[in-house]
Parts: C-alpha cells; sequence; structure tokens
C-alpha cells in the first residue's frame, strides 16, 4: 500500500509526503493532531490537516525563531512562549545559560502530549526546571501581564482554528505591555508568495505597525511550508535587528546550528522586492481587511 | 475533471500543480516537451516531467541569474547564454542597454518553438537583433572559444538528461577559457536540500573550484522548484560579487525587478551553515562521484 500526506498549499497546488504508517491520531477539545512517520522528513506533526513540522526541516523555523532576537537582545533572562507545544522553539531557548525563566503557553495539552511521546527529542525541553508550562489561551494569558518580559515568541499556527487570537491588534498590543521596556516580539509571519498567505502577512504587518518602533520582517528557507519561503517579524521597542547584532557576541557563546549564523541574520532582513511592495504599497492598503475581533 | 500535474522531487516528495488544460505536447529529438495551462502559476513548461518553469515566478530565477552578476562586472557587452530555450533570462539581460550582442546556444529548436508560440511574453525576447541563436550542444560549442565573452549564464536543466554535459569539469574548464580575462559564469546549481540534490552541488563546486579563483554560492527561494531553496554559483577571474557590486550604479539604470535589488544580492550570498557544511566539510568529501565524462 502507498499511503501519502496531502496538504493544500494554495487552491491549486499540493505537498505530498510519502507516509510508512500513523503513529497518532486524536480530535483534541481544539483540533485533529496527527503525528506520522514518513521516509523523507522523520516523523511530522499535522494539526488539522496543515504540516506544522517535521524532524528533517523543525531546525530551520526553530533556530530563525530563537536565534535572531537572542543574538540581539543583551540581557534575555525572561522568555514567553505562546504556541510551542512541540517543544523545537523552547530546545533552542535552553541552550542560553542567561535565559532564566521561560513560560510557555500551549492552549491544547494534547499538542504537548503527543509531542512528548512521538518527538521526545524535541519535547524533552519541557522537563528543564527553568520552563514553566500554562495549558491556556496566548491571547487571555498576555493580558494579565505587564512589564515582565524581556522576549516574546509567538510560534502559532495559522490565523484560523485555534491560532487566530495570536493575529489580532489586541494581543500585539497586549504583548507590547507585556514586554519590558528593551523587549522583543519574534512571530511566525506566514509567506508572501501564495495570495491568501500574502494578504495575511500585510494583515500581520499592518496592525503590528503602529505598536512597535521598530517592526522588520526576516525571511527563511522552509522546504515543507507553502512556498518555502518564509517570514518572521522582528518587533521590538529598543534594539535594531541588524544595528544591535552582536556577533562576537554571539558566536563566543557556541551555540550549535545548523540554519543560523550571525551572516545569514543580516542576510536574512534584505527582502525581495515583490515583498517590499506587498508591505509598501499603500496603492494596495485599501484591500486589507480589518478582521478585528476585540473581544 | 481534475487534472494534476506531480513531480517528484525527492523519493517521498510531490509539488502537485492543477492543471486546467495541455496546451502542448511533443516529443522532440532529446526529450518530451509539455506547455500545461494552470490556475496558480499560469503556463507552466515542463521538460521529461520536470517542472522548467511558471509564468508566475520565472522572475525568481531569472531576475537572479542576470542582475547578480550584471550589477558586478562593470563593462558586460558580450554574453554567452547556454541552454535557455525559454526567452527569460535573455529577456532581462537585453534590459541592459549596454550589451552588445548575445549567443544563445540551446540543444532543442523545439523548445524555442513552443516558447515562441505559448509563452511569447518572454520568448520574444529571441527577436532582438543583438539575439544569435545556435542550435547546438553547449558543451561542444563553448570548446570553441576564447576570450570572447564577459558573461556566460548556464540556465541548463538537471545533470541528467540533455543537460549532464554541462555538469562536466571539461564544460566547465571550456568556460573559463572562452571568458575574457576579468569574465563572470552564472549556473543553476540545483538544490541543497534533498539529498540527492545536494550530492550535485557538492559535484559542480568540487569541479569548479580549482578552475575559478572566485568561486561562491547565492540562494533564492523559487516556491515550484524541490525544496523552494535553489542556489546559483558565481564563478569569476576578478570580480568579487559582494566588494565590486556597484549598487549605485546598478539603481541608477533604472531597470524594473520584481525580486532583485542591491541589498538582497548581498543577502543572497549569506548562506546557511549546513550548507556550508556541505561545501567545505572534508569528511563528506569522499562520498563525491567524480562522475567526469571527458569526451
Amino acid at each position: 500500500m502507498e499511503l501519502w500526506f496531502s496538504e493544500r498549499q494554495s487552491t491549486g497546488v499540493r505537498l505530498q509526503i510519502k507516509v510508512d504508517r500513523s503513529l497518532y491520531t486524536a480530535q483534541s477539545k481544539y483540533q485533529r493532531i496527527d503525528i506520522l512517520q514518513t521516509q523523507e522528513f522523520g516523523k511530522i506533526l499535522v494539526l488539522d490537516g496543515t504540516l506544522m513540522l517535521t524532524e528533517k526541516d523543525e531546525f530551520i523555523y526553530h533556530e530563525m525563531m530563537v536565534h535572531v532576537p537572542m543574538a540581539v537582545h543583551p540581557h534575555v533572562r525572561k522568555v514567553l512562549l505562546i504556541g510551542a507545544g512541540d517543544g523545537g522553539a523552547l530546545s533552542r531557548l535552553l541552550l542560553y545559560p542567561e535565559i532564566e525563566h521561560i513560560d510557555v503557553v500551549e492552549i491544547d495539552k494534547e499538542v504537548i502530549e503527543a509531542c512528548r511521546t512521538y518527538l521526545p527529542n524535541l519535547a524533552q525541553s519541557f522537563d528543564d526546571s527553568r520552563v514553566h508550562v500554562e495549558i491556556a489561551d496566548g491571547l487571555r494569558f498576555v493580558r494579565q501581564k505587564l512589564d515582565l518580559y524581556d522576549l516574546i515568541l509567538v510560534d502559532s499556527t495559522d490565523p484560523f482554528g485555534p491560532g487566530e487570537g495570536l493575529f489580532t491588534r489586541e494581543f500585539y498590543g497586549n504583548c507590547y505591555n507585556a514586554l519590558k521596556e528593551d523587549g522583543i516580539l519574534v512571530n511566525q509571519h506566514e509567506s508572501p508568495f501564495y495570495p491568501q498567505d500574502a494578504k495575511e502577512v500585510r494583515n500581520i504587518y499592518k496592525k503590528t505597525r503602529p505598536i512597535f518602533p521598530i517592526n522588520l520582517l526576516y525571511q527563511a528557507h522552509i522546504p515543507t511550508y507553502p512556498s518555502g519561503h518564509w517570514l518572521f517579524g522582528f518587533f521590538s521597542k529598543r534594539y535594531h535587528p541588524l544595528e544591535d547584532l552582536d556577533e562576537a557576541g554571539w558566536k563566543e557563546k557556541n551555540i550549535p546550528t545548523r540554519y543560523y549564523n550571525p551572516s545569514l541574520h543580516r542576510g536574512a532582513f534584505a527582502l525581495p522586492t515583490y515583498v517590499l511592495d506587498l508591505l509598501h504599497n499603500e496603492e494596495l492598503e485599501m484591500e486589507i481587511d480589518d478582521d478585528e475581533d476585540e473581544d
């Protein structure tokens, strides 16, 4: 028998991955969770039919989410990580001994449990004594926090389903308040290529621009995400991702990486012209949905 | 009826594109040629089942192949373009009035004819008086040339089938000889991600390194190519792709682009750590096939 996982990346585009067998499937309160064994990518995690991570290329996404702000902010002690039930971002944060406390807020405890069982290399990071897990809605959790974190990472699913609240203006505003006066927020910022994804890129950019004085996007090559061209948002109160990059300081820490390095850090902020146009072309501005749900 | 074009990108990975209808299909002396109308990517060109270009993302590949060397070399007058029957690279070269003469060497005249009929926006570039088309094997054509070109672009298919000869040490050596003393060669250099492609990246790098004093790779996000992470080789006798980049001079030319810009040019040469390891890790060196076919 041939078994293929198939993901619709856009209306007329699918990525298909050959599956050896299904390891786990469950319907939680929030979503369907699948873990599949594949030949090409090792184990893969799928939420509501959307590919979240593969063992083979997760290092790209997670290294770029964690090391970019960590090489810029000079003293990260306290971190908030939202929606990262797989432990991939967490395991990279734990490479920094100066980090003292990490709050992980994941809405769906069954994701963490499934990853602990089937992706232990990543999810064993939950056992570190610096890690404090809260099963909660990130939108609600961050509302009560003030002037607390050096770094917030938003490792969300897409802007529909359980992750929807993590793409609202209210959420970004509350993150601003939860950050210390020199804090940084990094989020996954979708892909600029397919039209529906590009619209989300514009929406996030439009919502975050009035809130953070420094608001820049950077990119990575992530083969299993739609188009392979993925964006991250770097939203900051004080530090600039290039001017304040401490290249020598970061290298001295001897953090092992397979994707990130300080030269690539600089290069990742150089966006293609069509992406710059997507963000700054005022003629397109009116097309954006102001899909706020301030509850 | 639903019709899907399906490409095997690696053993257990397929990209599928929904097809409205087939516009053209033929078996030439060298390969099967298909042009398909799709909803997501406009028209797409497929050679022997491998996707060569789509109307929607061809600008990324072709701009990166042409503008990177053109923004570095200060006086390109004569260009050799090998294996570019679709006219996409050619149309970008023609944006530079200082280019006086372009030899286009394509092995399969039926590719040019099909593209002239079905992709006229790109293939009309063949009508320019500066363009001289030679239907020939690029490997043989370049053998007879000495000290002639400022720039050679190798817009080949993959390292098997009709394009195979364009990946041999003999070919790269002959290109070196065909270039003037300050000439530049740019080639498509495959993808670093899937194991079979990564092996080709190492093979090309190993073959070109002893020939050209400057041998650097750069990358682009090309959604429809395997993994979306594509490499180009910048092989040069004198000019360095970053130190000799004439950012102001290039901007003054007012060349319209949708992907390329000089900041992105600099960023594109900053490679991920795993790609640097792929090129420079001596322990892997022995695994490379020395698949020379010096005929």
